[in-house]
């Protein structure tokens, strides 16, 4: 069994820790290949070091390291590094990194500059953490670094600011124009990505933001097309409940693109591969699909437990949607 | 009352303070400009970052941050992200780098990236370490990447390694044939260096290794032609008591040149431009030079106070031999 997954940050994190907890945990399940795209439109650059957002917050999760209550970063973590970098009067000081995740930091971009590719990287990155051994196999979307910018209103005129500056810094607050995956026309998938999609024998979107992390993977070249072509059947859990999202502002990403902040619509923004979709159950009754079967499920990640039900339920609209 | 000074590490940067400290303890002399010219060719760049030991030392321990004990790094320093950077398999790990230490070197690259030079990027670590309100100016010999590599026999052949795996990860143990400082061929004097030589009220050597510190900046082009040519006394503290050195391996680093490690044979390597040699007391009715005026005294840096009388000892000679 071949099951992929596109998948941003904290959300798809805990989603696809709770997938991995629950194919181990069912006998027929167990030998189950896990190969997770993630989204690296959230990429930056801090202090000289090329940071990786939501393939650390994947890494750390799926490794055992990650700061459970906060989501990302790493557990039982200390900022002496960058306490020091304030000293210096180093500039931005808005994105929080702390000293175990600055040896990530530091070991990526020594990597990089010797001319391996981010999914090399990528790949000794998840070995360290044990992902080999769990059957799981870690992806960047892209080799090409792509970088999300959101254009804002300033005074009279536009400008566009790296989305960790608007995500982090403007906590969101700021209204989104447009969102704009700069590098994306240079880009191609990484290696393995497309092969991945056609070759899977189930897909899944794990409750991440449909817009800056879904929707940018989708943006990468061959990725939409392999979607629609593959024929593992595609399932979405929805990262609203009751319309609004648990965590993230995937409130905010929508109104920028003129998508409504409902379960329905966000599977409006996968309509041309989604095969199934699992909602929350007060969404269930509100929702309905052309093209895809809904259903509708408790979908709070209150803990793995429930993360491990919630991608149980998935998987199991998958299969049944696989073998029908 | 201008003195400049040229540096290498540990015994350097505390004879140096030692100075700062006689100097603010003299109401005549407390408004002397400090200026240190430091040597860079230990420099070296680990994991992506660049790292100029010499600098550092002499920034932390003229600023306050020194590891006291050890004589280099920072005091209360931790190793997490080092352990990271182990736990992920990057090399070398031979090198110890504290997390704050980190920083600096961070922010050193960020900056070194950004265009800035080596001298401007000294000033502004300088800065936040109050060295220009303490009436200090920090120069690297030059804004040239310089490397000192060290050759060593290799079973039948040779091989040349970099400074600092000869001297941290092989503890100067393995004979060294001959040093290369890599790069001078290219190298000019930072910005200030020469001037602060020509235009010195004062000249002083601490005793810093005569061979890879205070001789590697003897090769940046000028500065031997600046030290002849200056009109202020040039006086030396030997690095050597009882023809042995305090602490570091320049008895090896003699040896690989064909120099005697006596104080007199040492002076003989400056023998040029030297005016005043301080040596130790137990040597001084040992050395004889043509040149310059030898005086003995205990020159142990037993503790701060004792740093501050040796440097008194140093710039009392060099005041004589102006007035003389």
């Amino acid at each position: 069994m071949r099951i992929t997954a596109l998948a941003g940050g904290v959300g798809g994190a805990r989603f696809l820790r709770g997938l991995r907890s629950h194919l181990d945990a069912t006998p027929e399940l167990a030998d189950a290949e896990l190969t997770v795209i993630g989204n690296t439109g959230d990429d930056l650059s801090l202090f000289g070091l090329r940071v990786c957002p939501d393939l650390d917050t994947l890494v750390y999760t799926l490794g055992g390291g990650i700061h459970e209550e906060q989501g990302w970063g790493r557990a039982d973590e200390s900022h002496r590094v960058q306490g020091e970098l304030a000293a210096y009067g180093a500039v931005p000081q808005w994105f929080a990194l702390g000293d175990l995740d600055f040896g990530t930091h530091i070991v990526r971009s020594q990597w990089l500059g010797q001319g391996l590719s981010l999914s090399e990287v990528t790949a000794r990155l998840a070995e360290r953490w044990g992902l080999p051994e769990r059957r799981i196999t870690l992806l960047p979307m892209s080799d090409s670094p792509v970088e999300t910018h959101v254009v804002i209103e300033d005074g009279d005129a536009h400008r566009a600011v790296h989305f960790q500056e608007w995500w982090v810094r403007m906590q969101a607050k700021v209204p989104a124009q447009r969102f704009q995956a700069v590098g994306m026309d240079r880009a191609t998938a990484a290696p393995g990505v497309l092969d991945a999609i056609r070759q899977a024998d189930v897909v899944l979107l794990p409750p991440s933001n449909p817009v800056v992390s879904i929707g940018i993977i989708l943006g990468v070249p061959g990725v939409r097309d392999a979607l629609r072509g593959t024929t593992a059947p595609v399932v979405g859990v929805s990262p609203l409940i009751g319309g609004m999202p648990v965590r993230g502002h995937a409130d905010a990403c929508l109104a920028a693109i003129g998508v409504e902040c409902t379960a329905a619509a966000v599977a409006g923004l996968y309509e041309d591969f989604l095969d199934g979709w699992l909602v929350s159950q007060e969404d269930a009754a509100s929702v309905r699909l052309r093209r895809a079967q809904v259903r509708g499920r408790p979908l709070l990640m209150t803990d793995r437990a429930a993360a491990a039900e919630i991608a149980g339920a998935a998987l199991e609209l998958a299969l049944e949607l696989r073998t029908a």
